[in-house]
């Protein structure tokens, strides 16, 4: 087996500044194209060989699309020759170290002359250990995957035993978290439950089948305008979802979730979409680190330090208009990443940086098959079917790659008129630390 | 956590006899669609939600697809009212008592008036331990998705070391067996070299990366025609594929193939498509069981009962014709299933059954981009473009469901055009025992 210390980075030595991107999503990628190649080299680390638009990852774990709709690899995104000085490198990053100023992966070191920090949020659980191991997670494609499966699975399961207890926690999912993760999700499980299980599975009642949508503040899409979060619950409440605001999960041991105040929901399912905490990275100062994410001038410089810069969910900009930060959705990320790679250009020619404003251009959540709600720019609303269609315009603009945007459309179109859900196929992808007990049993099934 | 003495079957019971199929391959589909309800009661058993269509399934590897191109949910299938009698349950059998007439599951038994055995084949290690342990099959879908990663990961990591050896090891793929899986599989890598790879990997020469084919017989396409395996190596040869005949692979430690003659070769991939077995089932009687495979008569009756079946690649029915069987591919099963389909009502009223005769429509084998050889009737042939055609045509035909047709064919042309592979995605499926080592080692890379 090939062992780690057998590999190098192997990133070729330049007279050129090196900029080191950590991190391939919305920001890292819009700092990676803007940046021009004659004036730096620019390296790109990250897990996984593909950007994910994560805005539509409930698509893949609702069987409405495979990954490759959703995911463009890296390396085709900087194929041309534009990037002849670019260089990608699938390595998880381990620290970094300001003072040597080098980054240190699992297989070696690397200096760097500007290190931009764009490693997104993940999963938090509050320290809550029990329910980060029996819960499923929807952040990467193979959680995605994982729970595509894990829902037909239950179906399967729930046909196959008469004890009604039993049938009854197969067909209820818990989605904790009202943000527009549980609430896209909950919604395409309702249209699931509307129009295709019920001919999939001839023999159950889909009646007794419950989607619970927990969240801990006083309304859904706490994010959005009231008036979204009003149209949102009434669209949830008229696809059959039991929606529990001011309500937290104060545990659950893969079978029971037990709610704050007691009441308990028997579930073989919960969807853990209530929290994200910055995906840190060791060896910045303490100093600069606030809620679990980076501090950050308006230029996107890390606290004290004029050659690291955080960008995207990872980055915490106090502004009077934001106070608590801006948003974690791919919008400031994206205007980050485009307003980095002009100022760095500046910044080595010693020139005055431009500060950050964000622009917000409004946001949108989709509820079931056909309706959506926005919040657009100048405290305009817009909910129905024509902020759905707007909603289905803006996802397509933004998707990236001709070929995801064509494979998409071509699959809603589809769906729009067949109501179908093609990608029906259980397959497990990596075991998860977390369920492996669960998977245990449920690969008895199917296993060689 | 569920256990599966918590599940039952859950069939309904019923006074029209019952029909219990096993396997939901081409054989299996074709008989549950083809048998009337208001005859039988009809339960389908497999391991798998999905039809596949193994034909493509190389194509899940190489990245030109995704598997919901080439895989249909067996419950989408038999959605209709057509099938009201019709039962799926997606559970690993265990066993057949011919006595007692009764099929037992990982979560029960099942009476059955008729049994149709159509579990198909698996990959054959001809009792070579180490192989198994560190080859990859290419036989389900998890097997594509897992192989699709490695191909990607070995090139990432050859980015990654300067080490000479290590380096070629990592470009090295050897691929065992010369029937169809292999020469296509081979055909599609070596495309890949041509046309994504250099553009994705700047920085390395892909004239250092190797494809072998190693075929045991005297000819790659032994199934096939003279003609056919000529012109076949012809194009492996101009597409840079290093063809090996006359030759076994002894032993592979996951670094080093050792060939039959002693050459070794060392590879970080080996891809072991080079024999298949009966996926048997206990309980059939020694004396029914031939080379792996179940004796059957021309009605596909299992030797010496006259209610079990077994057609498709499991069934062997020695003909004059054929008298080592039927050719291991798709058209025998498809055309047993349909012939069972009508001598299940005629047996069931005492009428004579109708014998099996195989009507070989041809064969066909894609080689690289968009060349084809073809075996047609009466011992005409065809190869190049044309014969491409043919297959590409035949391909989208055969395929389950309009979606996949539209799905396969809008990728096809989209990349005969770009040459483009847009699923060039690193998702692991889960782990397989045998990679286990590999797998851990590879996912320190991107794993939380």
């Amino acid at each position: 087996m090939l062992e780690t210390d057998q590999l190098s980075l192997n990133i070729p030595d330049t007279t050129k500044p090196r900029v080191v991107i950590i991190g391939g999503g919305f920001g890292g990628i819009n700092v990676a194209k803007k940046l021009k190649c004659e004036d730096f080299q620019i390296v790109l680390f990250d897990r996984q060989n593909y950007h994910g638009f994560w805005p539509l990852l409930y698509q893949v774990a609702t069987a409405g699309l495979e990954p490759d709709a959703i995911a463009e690899p890296l390396r085709k995104m900087f194929g041309s020759d534009d990037y002849e000085d670019f260089h990608f490198r699938l390595v998880k990053v381990i620290g970094i170290d300001p003072v040597m100023k080098t980054v240190s992966t699992l297989v070696g070191n690397l200096p760097y002359d500007y290190l931009v920090v764009a490693t997104g949020s993940k999963s938090n659980y509050f320290g809550n250990d029990q329910v980060k191991k029996y819960s499923f997670p929807l952040k990467q494609i193979p959680d995605a995957l994982n729970l595509r499966s894990q829902f037909l699975q239950c179906f399967e399961q729930a046909s196959m035993t008469n004890d009604p207890e039993i049938k009854q926690s197969l067909m209820n999912f818990v989605i904790v978290g009202g943000g527009p993760t549980g609430v896209e999700l909950a919604g395409a499980l309702a249209e699931m439950r509307k129009h295709i299980l019920p001919t999939d599975y001839p023999g159950m009642n889909f009646n007794n089948m419950n989607i619970y949508l927990v969240e801990g503040m006083d309304r859904v899409l706490p994010p959005m305008s009231p008036q979204a979060s009003a149209k949102t619950q009434q669209y949830l409440e008229e696809l059959g979802i039991d929606i529990r605001l001011n309500t937290l999960v104060e545990s659950y041991d893969g079978n029971i979730a037990t709610l704050k105040g007691g009441e308990q929901i028997r579930a073989h399912t919960l969807i853990w979409a209530a929290g994200v905490a910055g995906a840190m990275i060791d060896g910045l100062p303490e100093e600069a680190m606030e809620r679990g994410r980076i501090l950050v001038n308006q230029y996107n410089q890390v606290l004290g330090l004029n050659n690291i810069f955080a960008i995207g969910d990872i980055a915490f900009m106090k502004t009077d208009e934001y106070p608590r930060g801006h948003p974690g959705v791919a919008q400031p990320a994206i205007q980050q990443g485009k307003l980095l790679a002009k100022n760095l250009p500046k910044l080595k020619r010693g020139r005055p940086m431009e500060p950050f404003k964000y622009y917000d251009k409004g946001s949108l959540a989709i509820v079931g098959r056909n309706r959506a709600v926005a919040d657009l720019p100048n405290d305009r609303h817009m909910s129905g079917f024509f902020a759905w269609v707007v909603w289905l315009f803006v996802h397509i603009m933004f998707l990236v790659g001709f070929r995801n945007k064509l494979v998409v459309l071509s699959n809603w179109i589809y769906r729009f008129f067949t109501y179908e859900r093609g990608t029906r196929l259980i397959i497990r992808p990596f075991v998860r630390k977390g369920d492996r007990a669960k998977r245990k049993f449920i690969n008895k099934y199917n296993a060689e």
